[in-house]
């Protein structure tokens, strides 16, 4: 069988079929460091070449999985079944048409984010979505997970900026979905139910994006608090204020500890949380926005709020938080970054939670995020590589889990589902939602060859 | 049957149950002007009782048609078999919970926009969808139709403006969609596929509303021009610039005579096209943001812009705007107004077609509408009573669809499609696209209760 399919795969794509075991296995992981072995890896560079794999596939009843440049962190791209084809798109990186007077920009799914806002700052243009990966990540992946980044509490999440797709389904159809305009209520909208749907319903291979003016001036200020309580509470106050900021970040006690001696006396010694706000506008009404959202994060817990006045002061204002991500590495290489969600009023009970959680399963946690959004990255540092400690560790992810829910969140604002969170869905999702979602999904994808057993768990 | 059916919902609703016709011919209209009679019409006050509701219908094969305050105009709601149940939402008006540090309103569907809009008010906020029946239009009919307005250009429509749903399918499934938080990417997005569905997937039985802060000032100016060409490039510099204003509609030459003896000499005679520009913000920055529109909005052709410094000052530049309806009225009573939308750049293309389709087809056509998103309301002149006029204006109409399709358009922006437009959607959407539409529907519905023959058009 894995012949048949090669042969087909070949006729379509030549020398752009991968089949040597050694060149597969580097499509076979992401950045949730697991691991799987595709039997061929596909390198299409048209969506003639997409619907031709998708086709031969689809005869074979073979597995598809597209993949990007690999940055998610749970799995999706991985395969679970050594007859798997994957299909990598970052040879389709062309942005096609970037139309000023319309706001949008047609772009393949392999081009980078970072690529995308290049160019689009050439016209006075950002795409809002913005990972911290933007410099590698496509497109094509920041529309499969639906991921976002700081950008998106005053800008929105893909599922915002994005206007129309072109995609083939898992029995080789192409469909083009949206529209090229911000309005448009014709049919069902199955633009937004590709977008996070991690590869399951169809492998986009043009999309439309929406693009916004950029602000001519940016202002960024790091406000510290007591504790977590103190800082949600200006949170959910700057929130409610007319000037919304364009970052609004957070960093828990812990967080703040394992970057305190980087710092070198930079923050007062009894922060016990921190907010990196950013505001943006026009650069002659800068210092008031500022001003106002200072005013806004002042609440009762504030020890401080410094504002940049320069660069090299907006460099020094995010080195706490990029400081972060290296020393959390060097503490706990294989640690544990989940991605999950609460109303923002509810970001200090779950940092409660976590730090009762940490006690109890004697497992270090630290948390920083996106509070604005009430998005948490809650990092469990510990050594996989130690069963007792991975035990504790997943019996503490349980209980963070069941919190979530319990506080009315959601089990990932960016990251996605994949594999790694993939059997907690159900407890989010009712059942009867759940066989729906599987239904749709046998609508687009009959035979269930699109990135199976991802995103949803199974049912009966 | 009609009895069975009939008893069935009875022993759900008691006295909320109307089955005499004359009560029930109120039921059967919308502002299309389309009529038909339902057998009969449930008032439900609960959840509970729409499930009743839908399952009596489910077990009797009879079809069901969700309402709000019938101010939809494609007919989306009027009944096509005199078998049909109305199931009207009005009664479920509850304001659940408005919640500040989260920035969301827990409504029921027959709510109207109004009442949400001062609730919310009350705490610093507003929900951005305002159509021009937000006085009595249902939050769920804005729901159902993906119904926007001028804010729209800087807030979004319904679809960026809510986060999650409770549904009933078209068997009876209670489903709980989205979130309730600005983040999350579990399962796939049942929620904006529900926005814009019309009734035909579910019954919206709760919407958790994502709230926006108001600013706290608004400034008006209207912008004169020569012909639309010089509005458009107009409209598209606003658009690209990083004041984005919070409405920019648009009159064109035919519009604009309409009203002209009302504005009594205010307008310049050579005015062939006018924009109504809003921008709102901080009071203290307002006057800069003003100006800042206000030189955008200065491109060649441009002949005069006004801005309004008091709150007299504002009505009167809304004035031009808002004698227009009145005055299409009492021409043509039975106009057709679509709503029709073209990428930005290509709305003064549209309107020199449509003034050639007005000469060659010999219907007077008068157009306004929302610029900045390039919706525009088409008005079609003409007495239907007139046999000749009516297959005239339907070629015309056959003209103007064929060249929204042509410059990369959609059918409606805001309306719907309803019975009206239905038989259009398949020039716009494909045969693939349509079936895949017609396969989910079937795992909502699958016994084809819920609104049939609206929105989509059936397939073979």
């Amino acid at each position: 069988m894995s012949q048949d399919i090669t042969e087909a795969l070949r006729a379509s794509l030549g020398d752009s079929l991968l089949t040597d075991p050694a060149d597969c296995h580097t499509y076979g992981y992401d950045n949730s460091k697991l691991q799987g072995q595709p039997m061929a890896v596909a390198l299409p560079t048209t969506h003639e070449q997409v619907v031709a794999v998708v086709r031969a596939c689809y005869e074979h009843d073979t597995p598809l999985l597209a993949r990007g440049q690999g940055t998610g962190t749970t799995g999706a791209t991985v395969p679970l079944d050594r007859q798997s084809v994957i299909i990598s798109m970052h040879r389709m990186n062309r942005l096609i048409e970037l139309d000023r007077d319309n706001r949008l920009v047609v772009v393949e799914p392999g081009i980078t984010n970072q690529q995308v806002q290049q160019t689009a700052a050439g016209q006075g243009f950002f795409w809002p979505p913005d990972p911290t990966s933007a410099a590698v990540c496509t497109v094509g992946g920041n529309l499969a997970y639906n991921s976002a980044g700081p950008r998106a509490v005053k800008y929105g999440t893909p599922r915002e900026n994005t206007l129309g797709l072109c995609i083939v389904t898992g029995d080789g159809r192409t469909l083009r979905t949206g529209v090229r305009t911000t309005k448009g209520v014709v049919g069902y909208d199955l633009t937004r139910l590709m977008i996070g749907s991690e590869g399951t319903l169809g492998i986009i291979t043009e999309a439309t994006l929406k693009l916004t003016p950029l602000q001519p001036a940016k202002r960024t200020l790091r406000a510290e608090y007591r504790d977590m309580h103190s800082a949600a509470k200006a949170v959910a106050n700057i929130m409610a204020s007319p000037v919304t900021p364009c970052a609004l970040e957070f960093m828990d006690g812990n967080a703040i500890d394992m970057v305190r001696d980087e710092l070198a006396g930079r923050l007062a010694s009894d922060t016990g949380a921190l907010l990196i706000i950013e505001v943006d506008g026009l650069a002659s009404q800068i210092d008031e926005l500022a001003e106002q959202v200072s005013d806004s994060a002042k609440t009762t817990g504030c020890l401080a709020v410094h504002q940049a006045s320069n660069e090299a002061e907006v460099a020094a204002l995010w080195d706490v938080r990029k400081a972060l991500s290296p020393a959390l590495r060097r503490v706990a290489p294989k640690k544990i970054n989940e991605d999950v969600v609460v109303p923002v009023s509810c970001i200090p009970v779950l940092v409660d939670r976590l730090s009762e959680f940490s006690k109890t399963h004697g497992i270090h946690i630290v948390n920083f995020g996106h509070a604005g959004n009430g998005n948490l990255h809650v990092n469990l540092l510990y050594n996989p590589d130690d069963a007792g400690q991975q035990k504790r560790a997943e019996a503490c992810l349980e209980d963070v889990f069941s919190t979530v829910l319990e506080l009315g969140g959601t089990l990932s604002g960016e990251h996605g589902i994949g594999l790694v969170k993939r059997d907690w869905v159900a407890k989010e999702i009712g059942p009867d939602s759940l066989q729906l979602m599987h239904a749709i999904k046998r609508q687009f994808d009959p035979k269930g060859i699109l990135n199976p057993g991802k995103a949803l768990p199974p049912i009966d």
